[in-house]
């Protein structure tokens, strides 16, 4: 089964109270592949310049990252990104965005990557997604992400592709505001109607609901006393969601899809738990298990 | 099993995009015992003053709520507070609020109150709320409410109000205020501390969290597209899980506090479903254990 993931690859700065770094592997491609490789085979689609090298290559080979579809935009200069969080973690302010070699993405995808199994279009223009969703016809289930950014400037693109995916990740306050509709159950409804059939609000410290035609998932956070620093949380949460969807054979029924929340939870748990997503550069398929396992301690009653 | 419970009784006028009321029977103690009077006998402990009178009595004895100590102020006027809802319901604005009898308010107990087998401290001075905890030495489990201001104003008499109960029910944010620290394990963990065995932090629509210093549960809201009006869903959740335990014999051990945590989630969604506590007014037991049911079935993984 393997997986492939479109999205940013990125450098990242941040500065938290308890500490900062200069440069962190980023990414939401990253982040995401990161988790998902722990359950399948995952390619990464996007781009990076010539500043991206042997080093950052070794972090996602090790983890058996597939990067052939890394496209290299030889005098170019990778994704950048700049941030500073706040003593109350969940906050932070954006300092400094540099799209670089991202500006004139346009994914190519290899003949492995558009036979892939599952597919997870990252956080990118709209445009961009359904360009990639085309080319992947023999995906068994497809899921997107997005960003208050595009709701506002590309609304109609941005229907257009969520129209083609079988399930739509996103921030609660983003699937408010894509429906118009302050109320979290009505807003996941007006979002079925868009054409998924499954949709997952993710709600950072307090966790993430899935809402489907059929019915209503509700999954906490795993409680941690140690975040260090969140960026990529949503990623890895998706990643570990869609890499246990892509580890199971046959249809993403509705227990597979609780079960893989459970698992996107855990792996978005460990990498609050480091700066970027190096809490997960060593992680091991039984923490995760085990993690899985405390959360279904934790909400059983 | 009796539970006796002291706070506020009131009169609120409410705006909400959808409708307002002038005069709702509102305050903390009622929400609360609309709720609580499900599962276990209630004495309601608090001031009213004349305008006060058969038609509330009516609403409260009709479910059983017992007013024996429901004190008449002759000559006042009954707690009146006014809002305005947002078309995001999770916000409001206060348009007024008069203590009138509330002002000078100092509870007086009955025996039979004070023979309480379980006790609930609700938002009050917490000076009164000691006052009140020192009257009831029988109760087997106490737990309180409190809110920012007496966090503010009141700090030192409320942590020692804290140390002299079983559990502190309080909104997840007056946790990381009244400990100063913005994580919410961390928070609880110093709630912990300052005597208590259990900590609820009440999350809104996220739903609730209830941190021992054995372990962790979280509990979802229920899913309710219907929200008419949200005042006193804190209230009416701090009344399900009371009288519930209350309604089980022997220590409120981990099992019987998260099925406690169910009950009150499910009374504080019947709560938001109509103005005021109006939708409790008839509500009957079944509708409360099939939505708890239904919980269950939506937490399961």
């Amino acid at each position: 089964m393997t997986l492939t993931v479109v999205g940013s690859i990125a450098f990242d700065a941040v500065e938290t109270p308890s500490g900062s770094r200069a440069r962190l592997l980023g990414g939401s491609a990253v982040h995401f592949a990161l988790a998902s490789c722990q359950f399948a085979d995952t390619r990464i689609v996007g781009p990076v310049g010539d500043d991206f090298g042997d080093e950052e290559y070794a972090i996602l080979h090790r983890r058996g990252v597939l990067t052939e579809d890394v496209e290299h935009v030889p005098g170019g200069r990778t994704f950048f990104w700049a941030g500073r969080y706040h003593r109350d973690i969940n906050r932070r302010d954006t300092l400094q965005t540099d799209l670089n070699v991202f500006e004139d993405f346009r994914p190519k995808l290899s003949q492995a990557s558009r036979e892939a199994d599952v597919l997870f279009l990252g956080n990118i223009q709209p445009d961009l997604q359904r360009e990639v969703r085309s080319q992947c016809e023999a995906a068994r289930f497809v899921a997107m992400d997005s960003m208050n950014l595009w709701i506002d400037i590309a609304h109609e693109s941005l229907l257009r592709t969520i129209a083609m995916v079988d399930c739509l990740v996103l921030n609660d306050s983003e699937l408010k505001q894509l429906t118009d509709e302050p109320n979290l159950v009505r807003a996941a409804h007006g979002a079925l109607e868009l054409g998924p059939r499954v949709i997952v609000a993710k709600q950072g410290e307090y966790g993430a609901t899935m809402i489907t035609r059929d019915g209503y998932f509700g999954m906490m956070a795993y409680p941690t006393a140690d975040i260090v620093e969140p960026t990529g949380a949503g990623d890895s949460f998706a990643g570990g969601l869609m890499g246990y969807i892509a580890s199971r054979r046959g249809e993403a029924d509705d227990a597979t899809l609780r079960r893989a929340i459970a698992h996107g939870t855990a792996c978005a748990s460990f990498n609050v738990e480091g700066f970027g997503s190096e809490r997960l550069y060593e992680l091991e398929r039984g923490e995760i298990d085990a993690r899985v396992a405390a959360l279904e301690a934790m909400s059983r009653f």
